[in-house]
């Protein structure tokens, strides 16, 4: 962890939108009227980059989702989402830098968008890591929910693991964490703050753990 | 469900201890000391019938689990569970009744514990709940987590879920949900109740659910 600079302390942290028994996205891609529901829960309006992804939040919501963007520094994320969204055709919803991880940089996509402010690390979780801190300039490090956030778990470089939990089941999916070993992991919290459709739930990973 | 005659309302809810990641027990049973450190976490004593089960709570704790169990009538098992506690020699450490989900009832157990409040139910998950329901006088009626839960949820038999959720990540185990189908199960709520080393959120099924 670098020390802070801005209003980010330079902690790794790993948050996403998750169903009660613990999917980011439900069977098929499908479930994300209800996992995103809060993002249309009321009339605060949140800048996005993308027109077609537009915020419009309860007072709650942009209050605290207002605050989470202003510690958060830079985005790790992996291969596959970067392909689904075509890397946000080089700006990210959010207009953050990106770190993509990824066995190979997709030559194509660099040269369509040489501005875009994305970096590809091959060499894994401890590299992207590092190379997310160089950028961040102190504030935080936002790690996508699934492979990257549960091999970030295991190799202990996660400080805050934020849970949007939302009150739906959706019976499978992909999970918020996924292959983080059996070694008990424990936190203390949560700082919590109740939204529309959705409650913000952060934990703090205790150093000296078990 | 039947009308309230209590202080409980005839609702079937499901409740557990429950890891950030979503399991009721961790790898071979371990995470115990994690789950259920709230029964713990402060010196109000709370009623057991097991000595070796004590409860020392917090008083955010004990207000809550007080609350929830004066709505509580009877439990509903798996025959898993029955068999590892051995039917918990015939008491339930929260003294209530209980209904075991079962393929065959233990003759030798109805024996050696002839006066014991337990029914068996071969027959189904709705006929379970319909025993339970029976059992109850109006009080609720508390599915365990797991398979029984699941299989309620599955039937949509259940009208509250209830999350005590622990700062842990516990990596693998038993599931709080498990083989609930695919149909999104939307919820209300949460009422939450911060206590010790846990977060009550209890959600009520809507029932007009998409």
């Amino acid at each position: 962890m670098s020390s802070g600079t801005g209003a980010g302390t330079g902690l790794v942290s790993v948050s996403a939108s998750v169903s009660l028994d613990g999917f980011i996205a439900g069977p098929e891609g499908s479930g994300f009227e209800h996992l995103f529901a809060w993002y249309e829960g009321g009339d605060r309006t949140f800048p996005s980059t993308h027109p077609e992804i537009p915020f419009h939040l309860s007072g709650a919501d942009h209050d605290y989702l207002t605050a989470a963007m202003a510690r958060m520094g830079v985005l790790v994320v992996g291969r596959r989402l970067f392909d689904i969204t075509n890397g946000w055709d080089g700006v990210h919803p959010l207009d953050k830098p990106v770190v993509v991880m990824t066995h190979r940089t997709p030559r194509d996509w660099v040269e369509r968008y040489p501005d875009a402010p994305f970096e590809f690390v091959p060499t894994g979780i401890h590299d992207a890591v590092a190379a997310a801190h160089d950028l961040a300039g102190g504030l935080d490090v936002g790690l996508n929910a699934g492979e990257v956030a549960s091999q970030g778990i295991a190799a202990g470089l996660v400080d805050e693991v934020i849970l949007d939990l939302v009150p739906v089941l959706l019976g499978g999916g992909t999970r918020f964490f996924d292959a983080i070993g059996t070694t008990p992991v424990v936190l203390d919290g949560p700082e919590a703050t109740q939204g529309h459709r959705v409650t913000h739930l952060r934990y703090t990973v205790r150093r000296d753990r078990a």
